[in-house]
């Protein structure tokens, strides 16, 4: 009788060689291999470029082959997590390479190398710093930006369930990038909770095909242990910086312009705040870029999932009417236009409705995150920022001089001063906000305001 | 509360208009949202561009489309089927334009449409005439085409059950293109034989999310009414053409090829028998590219399930550790090249190993299929083939004479007379049949033969 089942976590990563691809699996905590990962920090293998969204977190896991130096380049989209310090040092040190992905081109990228696709056009990334040296090309008057797959040797990625043949099915937000990741391997080595017959998984539940998986490992599960957030609290300790709306008060004018039905994918920080303040009698469903569709609010200590997270690594419930699905999926509810609203954070707007938000000027690497594919892609960006810098430098320029996170994609500014739209004549405020006048919010402005 | 709810297939296909882009569900009559092409089929709706596998079989669904002239043009991948009578007579007429489409490069082109991808490179097609006209580039010393998105206007498609916000489940075949053509549509109609509140689906259980969901009709299903083989009775019945093994005995030789643990595609016709003459001990897996991996043996009457079919319309079964998928996973495993082999029948091979087996010279069209995205991708191509045609011309060739599938991508071909193997240097005789001389297969070969 055939089996995929290895005997250990060991045995399983025996073979992974010196220079290897490795697709690594996971997401903010959850959904990851960890004893896959310590297996692999046993075994003096070195050079490996690893591919993952971010780059560890603490000392274990992928922090621990970063530690080592085992790692000799890495592909992610989130690089600068303040968590991910081994990285850091390391790239502080020039001892590693990195190529910067944004996240849904980075699972696309996954997917093609395992759905035999050299390479595919995305808007994601096009005006942005990720464009340098790749071929733009327009579609029907848009311009996308030529992406390569990854091809990798392995894949260490962490299921609920296996059976022996190696069909898997994931729990919650613990599916991210791993069934992406076992297509895109020639070897994918799936650590599991739990392994059943052959049988024991109803054919239609299976969420990834024995076809993609090449060895199973039964590994006790260590539980993710995610944040527990009270959104009250975090409501009525969101101060503001003295002048005109609270940060609370500006989600409240964010929330305002969510309409019934929406799709909303929220950022974080400030955006975290918007569904404390929906308008009674609308329904709007939040999507997380890690695989959910129809959250709900904030877990308590009694209802918390350790499995089911949104990106920010904050325990969510999931609503009746919610789904789950991988990563790419979740990229192509972004990149495909079938999210309704993306409220994001912003380090700056310009005129033209240029975002900046994931690269602060004395930040080596940034963050891109889902960020440039929900700027470039969603059809409205709300963006949600104090109105100026702490020292008082306006947010709102001409041009922006901060990093681009796409050009032209900004609908609406939300700040403590005043609501600004972009138009095609340019940037409009809508309202300004109680005790603030209309001089004051042009004086904090560098950009040209139309008030009508 | 929001409903996604409509009140009859009548009022959900209401707003379709001439020249609409319409991607129409389903696969050789399983999934097919009958009920939504007998609604648009009363409407005085024209001009229609349909995106479907099939052209339609018989007289009812999209054949009722065609007849009527609704359909001014067709993307497809297997027009010439003998049931597309409908279609065919139109096309003969000149009275609908086709765009002919890979299988996998067309549920591809509307995931891509989806997913927000303008295009995608493939190898399938390559060097055959579904490259005309399109770029040609290569990656890493192999050639690809390119291939563009399709995006659609509306999606008519079949699901199993839907909750009311419009997460849908799908049952075994009947998954098929419906979730990709959901995904390409702006506004994506479907049809249920079951309406459940929101809650009732598992979230990870979901096939296709809500937001992929405009509209939900439930509608009385049509049971699908596939067709019952009795594979012995198929066996005993297969004849020969007098000279060297019969069709059973092809099959036979074939099966000796597969190893355990293969995960192997058939194709239509002869390649059918193989699976009742695997060698004992050796375990396969079959992979049928309407989406299903792990099929057992066809149904008899008392296990039938009516939307549990392989790729040729015909009633299987699901063993222990199968699994069921959309139609884009499909052709992911095998552009991806985790199909370990494919069988194929056809209608020439050349010493170079291109096969031709999609259209006869007499076929005004002929049918892709999957064909295509098999011959290209897949790493080990048996072909199994009667040596000459019926009139003794060779087909085993210098060069095809028919139109290709894909250049230089046969390793093995088994004949009535002979085991050859495509090598570097030539064909190879392997071996031949009981009863046939060296003289006789090379007399009945065109191309130069290698004789061990």
């Amino acid at each position: 009788v055939l089996s995929k089942v290895w005997s250990s976590p060991a045995e399983a990563v025996g073979d992974i060689f010196n220079g290897a691809t490795v697709l690594f699996g996971g997401f903010a905590g959850v959904g990851v291999p960890i004893h896959l990962f310590r297996a692999l920090a046993r075994l003096p293998v070195n050079n490996l470029v690893g591919v993952s969204n971010h780059c560890g977190d603490g000392e274990d896991g992928l922090a621990l082959l970063l530690k080592q130096k085992q790692i000799g380049k890495m592909i992610t989209s989130f690089p600068d997590h303040v968590q991910s310090h081994q990285f850091r040092k390391l790239y502080a040190e020039g001892a590693i390479e990195v190529e910067m992905s944004p996240q849904g081109t980075l699972a696309e990228r996954i997917r093609a190398g395992g759905a035999g696709v050299a390479g595919f056009y995305t808007r994601t990334g096009v005006g942005t710093a990720v464009a340098e040296g790749k071929e733009m090309r327009v579609f029907d008057g848009q311009s996308f930006l030529f992406e390569r797959a990854i091809k990798a040797d392995f894949a260490l990625i962490k299921g609920s369930k296996a059976d022996t043949l190696g069909n898997v099915v994931f729990h919650r937000s613990a599916r991210t990038f791993n069934p992406d990741m076992a297509m895109g391997a020639r070897c994918a080595i799936v650590e599991v909770d739990e392994i059943v017959e052959p049988g024991s998984i109803d054919p239609d539940d299976v969420h990834l095909p024995s076809i993609f998986v090449h060895r199973v490992v039964k590994a006790p599960g260590v539980v993710p242990n995610p944040t527990i957030v009270d959104l009250e609290e975090l409501v009525s300790g969101a101060g503001g910086s003295g002048l005109g709306w609270s940060r609370a008060e500006m989600a409240k004018r964010v929330a305002a312009e969510l309409n019934d039905g929406d799709y909303v994918n929220l950022g974080v920080g400030m955006p975290t705040l918007v569904p404390a303040f929906l308008r009674p009698g609308v329904t709007v469903f939040f999507h997380s870029e890690n695989g959910l569709l129809g959250m709900g609010p904030f877990a308590t200590p009694e209802s918390v999932d350790p499995e089911c997270i949104n990106a920010s690594r904050q325990a969510v419930t999931m609503l009746p009417g919610s789904s789950t699905f991988r990563h790419s999926e979740s990229f192509a509810m972004i990149r495909g236009g079938h999210i309704s609203v993306a409220v994001l954070g912003g380090y700056q707007v310009s005129e033209k409705g240029d975002l900046a938000n994931w690269k602060l000027p004395n930040q080596s690497l940034g963050g891109i995150g889902g960020a440039m594919d929900l700027a470039a892609n969603v059809g409205r960006i709300i963006v949600v920022m104090e109105h100026t810098t702490k020292t008082g430098e306006p947010r709102i320029l001409k041009r922006c001089s901060y990093a681009l996170t796409a050009p032209a994609c900004v609908s609406l500014v939300v700040t403590n001063l005043a609501v600004i739209a972009v138009t095609p004549e340019g940037l409009v405020v809508r309202e300004v906000a109680p005790g603030v006048t209309m001089d004051q919010v042009v004086q904090a402005t560098e950009a040209h305001l139309i008030i009508p």
